[in-house]
């Protein structure tokens, strides 16, 4: 069997093998060359450093083990769980409690998990290498804190200042999913210094404003802002956020209208000049960060490339990859992938049309992996096929709904739609919306939707129609109005809000304009990096909620704070008024930290600073004045992760309508796409091969290729690869310039370390990287 | 006189000439062309289209009229006092209110004063032009209004509903000074359409999410934000700008928490989302508008440049422009240069070496006639010459004030007395400061500023020592420091504030680190810019504030809007509890429009958006709700402008942390200099030429250079030109690569253009452009 296994490259052995190695353990070398090789891959995509790169056998089993998807999400899990304990933790949110022993246990459970994930990596890294690695070394240094308390609540039962909680999030940022967040988290500290900068020159204002006003308006005893020092950069620092403005203003205005100079000035200073300024400088460091943050990944990337390249390549054709090994690498890097799919990213890849892949175009590995492969229909309609009458009809139904025409009217109706809902709702006022019967506007734009949506899916075929996003958004809304019609009949009042959501059916009128399509089609582009900063952003308001429950838990309450000034806010009190019971609510003790979802809330007002003051004040009223320090600190770092949110938008927007700017007169752009053609002997051939090996199994679909063929007697195929355009992408085009000085200002240093790299080749191949199957080998 | 008065090109007459003028004319035509060449060079700069350059000799005389800095003061007061005149018409500020007949005749006197500006503008058009130009059409019409508006208040003897006053600011945009502020409407306006599509989106999201909490709240009948439509609408304009956040949530919040969910999707949407997308739409569309806008200008004054140039050159040598005529263009263009910087000028421009200036050395006109010039003293400190003890000791005092450790003492000083000034503060608690002693520690530092005074002056010289711009700001807080010592020990409390500036010492620290000096440095030069882009606010805050004064005033006073919501803000209630008397006050009537001065801080506070509802709420109680599209209208305007504002900020902070990246090696850049040498032949060459000419008076600073060369036995003195650094300039640098290809494109395109064109040179001479001399000649 290991004889007949490669009729062309049969006695060849790895290039990164030892020449005098068996020829029975040829393949088992290759098949460790094909995994190596594909780790490397792994690593490059998912710019893991490769001094993490498995070292030997163990460490390699150690490594699959921990590099799937049910490992991934056994992480994922453990930590979301130990996040949500916090729901059930005294101060628990009502409904959820747990008690001392059951939510206890739960928590040692979850850690004793996360010992095992720590205890696979320790195997899979090596003990050095785990030592070395910082961010598992504060993953285990928080967890041996955690377990400690875990244990002390357990023997105590009962809860203690547990501030550490606020760590836990540290296990849901160490998991394989959550690397966007990672990175952010990195690119946030990396802005740090020069936001500190600014800051440091925005407090400084602060406090000489701070004491000028103290100066200025101290002797006005009316003026309760300036009366001390503190109170003056306390209400200074809220003025910066706007928030208290005029109030702060008031006492001082109504004495002298001149004074209101002096909080133009600060205003104009510090908020219309620095804070700008602040996100220019963070705009600024972005972009360059990011910039950076690309070149490395990128370099990273070409990095494994070579790598993974030196173990695919055979001593005797050290020229390039063949198939049959990029084959093997696919069977380890995309298990999912099929036979036709792994030919098609060969033959993608391969662009000089030999047999071989040579190590320049191998470069595009992942630029061509991720295309999704179709074969390109002769047939242009779903409907080709019927006879001639049907044809013809749906031949109609489709011209009709692909015209001008059609779409206008689509639009009018849903503009007369959007008025109807309009001025449906303004002659409502109050009272219970759904008791009444279902209104016949609702059926005639429902009948209408309906009969565009079946026009559509019969035009076009329901796979073309669906393969459109806006259509898929369509055929959504109408569902749900459909839904909410159903609702309506029935009298279902819980699905009411189904009913509620018919004005989004507007948003159609959006695909009107070039500018709305750039606009969502980048929000769909940018989505996933956005989800990621709303990640970040939860993971400090995390953290932030759990001190704030620690301190402030209970402390505000209606009818508190009567000692502040804010105590309005706090009021509730039911007067009689004559024979009808007035209620005065002034609802802000509804703002509290009592559990962990309220403290969200109040997270979420402090970030909109408006009227934040108000909820300082209070719970600074019932506490010490410190607590301000918390309330301050939490701006402050909203700031700088808004700061940067607002600056990755801009950047990304600002480069993408550049883009459009530049490529105004190509088509309509649909994400990458690429055309391969197969004839029908690379298809025999390809068969062939699979059938020597053992995987057999494999060809079905290819058979089925050639069957298609032979029906229409083509000698053919072409198949369209597409896969959608990712940020990746974007940047590409961004740099475009750059990219190759990098590549070659990295190639030059390549060199000149080369002989002095610990890891340099060690046989006469000098692309032979450190090899695991050599030392696997030794090892077996 | 006309034969010997020029010896080099005696028979030469002007290229642009007719070729059979007649000899004793040749000097008048020369002066002609000088001034014709000046005036494009004006005209280039300015920015003035060509299409407005005078025809004739009377229009001429009007454009010379019509152009100097008296005329423009003329132009500017007249603006400034009708402006002004809002503040004594009523609703007058009290204390400068007029009798109607009295503000009625200024009136009538500024706008006749404007008329004759007008005819005088009229008679340098002529009237086809007149009528063409838009700006000016716009500004009769307006004129002819205000005419008859101030004749009716006359006649009428009483002050009508006057909108109209809000168009006054036209005047001022017009005047030749505000030309930045016209540059910046014409931005503004032309980042409107994609400024408009977003806002779209913004609304239309508004207008969903408003429907869906009206079905959501409005059954709620605690909850008065969202009972009627045109509540809820409002509402959420209002919840956009934050400004009643968390307040607006807390009905429907206590009712049920999941409510929230409503206002974080709202607020994400909005606030952090599609706000941020105007902000990207707006920089990108300002950045274009930018760049198109700077190319316009250079492409501009480079015409302007080609007119000069085509005036200046001879028949005889069509290559290049000789110093005599150049002179005879400087002596219109810049007529308080001398002579000694006259001659600098032209070999500053001249980089061949040859008697002549080509075109592509006349190019940099701009660049180089703004430079001052300054021998370049081989003394190196101004010392040098004293006797050798004095000069010992100063330069001892000279290496000690340059030294590093020096420096360092005195920032140590500074922040010593910054955290002395605090803890001072800290400790005093209230009370009037100032009837005590003079504090110690406030001579003592005071001492150490002089004693560090004294010693720059000396060791430096005042002159090198007030050159840079942080010493003059040192000297500046130094001597209001001494004031203020003076205010303190004499009791003279109306200069208290400038004791208070004394924290302002402060900001030498910010001298210590580089980021901080190039922060600094970008403010000042951007602050031209800034300050045209304030004056813009201001204008439209002018034309907002009469149409709020017209509606609104008197329509807010204490404890009125008792039927609105926000009541409590406007009450104003004497209790007597006990023996004390308590005052209650909402201050918030004071954010009225009452007067002018009132107008604009009500303005500047809807401006910060903070609580700007219960102004608005207030008025709206005591007039209409329609009263409340005057708010949004005035929120979206300066949103359109504070946005423009941010963008400008940012890109400029951006252009420059990159430029400074970019040349992080070069020295400290001290704006553009070039060094000239000039021989004392060629001194004594031009004082023969200008002997030779009448204009001897002229020479007297260049025989003195030929003196003080003499004197030390130089054969030739170097000369410095500087001058400071300007937007302009950075963008020069910015668009480098590309204004290459603009000149070239340009040139194609005047090339194609020339044949067809109406203004083409009619004589053999093809660089030959429309003379004012030849049209002139036939009507003298």
């Amino acid at each position: 069997d290991g004889g007949s296994y490669d009729a062309v490259h049969d006695a060849s052995s790895p290039a990164a093998g030892d020449c005098c190695a068996q020829q029975s353990s040829a393949r088992h070398d290759w098949e460790m060359n094909y995994q190596e090789a594909a780790i490397y891959l792994q690593e490059g995509e998912n710019n893991d450093k490769f001094f993490t790169h498995p070292k030997n056998a163990k460490a390699l089993a150690a490594y699959l083990f921990a590099h799937n998807h049910l490992f991934y999400l056994m992480e994922l899990s453990t930590a979301l769980l130990l996040l949500l304990l916090s729901l059930c933790e005294a101060p628990a949110v009502p409904m959820l409690r747990l008690g001392i022993y059951v939510h206890a246990t739960l928590e040692l459970f979850a850690l004793i998990v996360v010992v095992f994930e720590l205890s696979m990596k320790m195997r899979w890294l090596g003990f050095h290498t785990f030592i070395r690695h910082k961010r598992t070394m504060v993953k285990t240094c928080v967890l041996f804190v955690q377990f400690i308390e875990a244990i002390v609540v357990l023997v105590r039962q009962t809860s203690h200042v547990r501030i550490t909680r606020a760590l836990r999030c540290i296990f849901l940022v160490d998991c394989r999913y959550c690397g966007a967040v990672r990175r952010n988290l990195r690119q946030i500290f990396q802005s740090l210094p020069p936001f500190i900068d600014i800051l440091l020159l925005l407090l400084f204002f602060m406090v000489i404003f701070a004491i000028l006003g103290f100066y200025l308006f101290s002797p006005n005893h009316s003026d309760p802002y300036f009366s001390t020092l503190e109170n003056s950069l306390v209400n200074l620092f809220v003025l910066l956020t706007t928030s208290n403005f005029p109030d702060v203003m008031m006492p001082s205005y109504a004495r002298n209208p001149w004074s209101c100079v002096f909080f133009i000035v600060y205003l104009s200073i510090e908020l219309y000049f620095i804070m700008n300024l602040l996100l220019a400088v963070v705009f600024d460091t972005f972009n360059d960060i990011e910039k950076k943050k690309f070149k490395s990944l990128l370099l990273h990337k070409r990095a494994a490339i070579q790598h993974a390249y030196r173990l695919l390549i055979t001593k005797q054709r050290p020229t390039g990859v063949s198939f049959k090994h990029f084959e093997g690498l696919l069977r380890f890097y995309k298990p999912r992938m099929c036979a036709r799919e792994r030919y098609l990213t060969f033959k993608a890849l391969n662009q000089s049309n030999t047999p071989l892949v040579s190590l320049k175009d191998f470069y595009n590995f992942y630029e061509v992996v991720g295309l999704k492969w179709k074969a390109k229909r002769n047939r242009e309609h779903w409907f080709d096929d019927l006879p001639r009458t049907a044809f013809l009809i749906f031949k109609g139904i489709n011209i009709l709904v692909k015209s001008r025409v059609f779409q206008y009217i689509m639009y009018t109706v849903v503009a007369v739609n959007g008025i109807w809902i309009l001025v449906e709702t303004f002659m409502l006022q109050g009272g219970n919306f759904f008791s009444r019967n279902v209104p016949w506007s609702y059926i005639v734009f429902l009948t209408i939707y309906g009969v565009e949506l079946l026009l559509k899916t019969t035009g076009l075929g329901p796979v073309e129609y669906l393969s459109s996003g806006w259509n898929l958004f369509d055929f959504a809304v109408t569902l749900f109005a459909f839904l909410g019609l159903l609702a309506l009949a029935f009298n279902m009042e819980p699905f009411y809000f189904i009913v509620v959501l018919r004005p989004l059916q507007l948003l159609r009128l959006f695909k009107l304009k070039k500018r709305y399509r750039n606009v969502l089609d980048t929000m769909f582009e940018l989505f996933p990096r956005m989800a990621s900063l709303g990640l970040t952003l939860l993971i400090f308001y995390y953290c932030f909620a759990i001190v704030g429950m620690e301190f402030f838990a209970g402390v505000v309450y209606p009818n508190c704070c009567n000692t502040s000034t804010v105590a309005d806010s706090y009021r509730w009190v039911n007067h009689t008024v004559g024979n009808r019971t007035v209620v005065e609510e002034g609802y802000y003790y509804l703002n509290n930290f009592d559990n962990i979802l309220n403290s969200f809330v109040t997270l979420f007002e402090l970030t909109v600073v408006n009227d934040w003051y108000i909820i300082m004040e209070g719970v600074t009223s019932q506490t010490t004045h410190w607590s301000r320090l918390y309330f301050m600190i939490f701006y402050i770092v909203t700031m700088v992760v808004m700061t940067i949110i607002v600056a990755f938008i801009l950047e990304a927007f600002v480069f993408r309508m550049n883009y459009t700017r530049k490529n105004q007169d190509s088509e309509e752009d649909n994400g990458i796409m690429l055309e391969k053609e197969i004839s029908k002997e690379e298809v025999i051939g390809i068969i062939e091969l699979y059938k020597r090996s053992s995987a057999a199994t494999e060809t079905s679909q290819l058979q089925k290729i050639v069957l298609q063929m032979d029906k229409y007697g083509q000698m053919s195929t072409l198949f369209l690869g597409r896969r959608s355009r990712t940020k990746s992408d974007l940047s590409m085009k961004m740099y475009e310039e750059e990219i190759q000085e990098w590549y070659e200002e990295h190639a030059r240093k390549e060199e000149s370390q080369t002989p002095s790299q610990e890891s340099a080749p060690a046989s006469n191949n000098s692309l032979k990287p450190l090899s695991l199957r050599q030392r696997s080998q030794t090892v077996i």
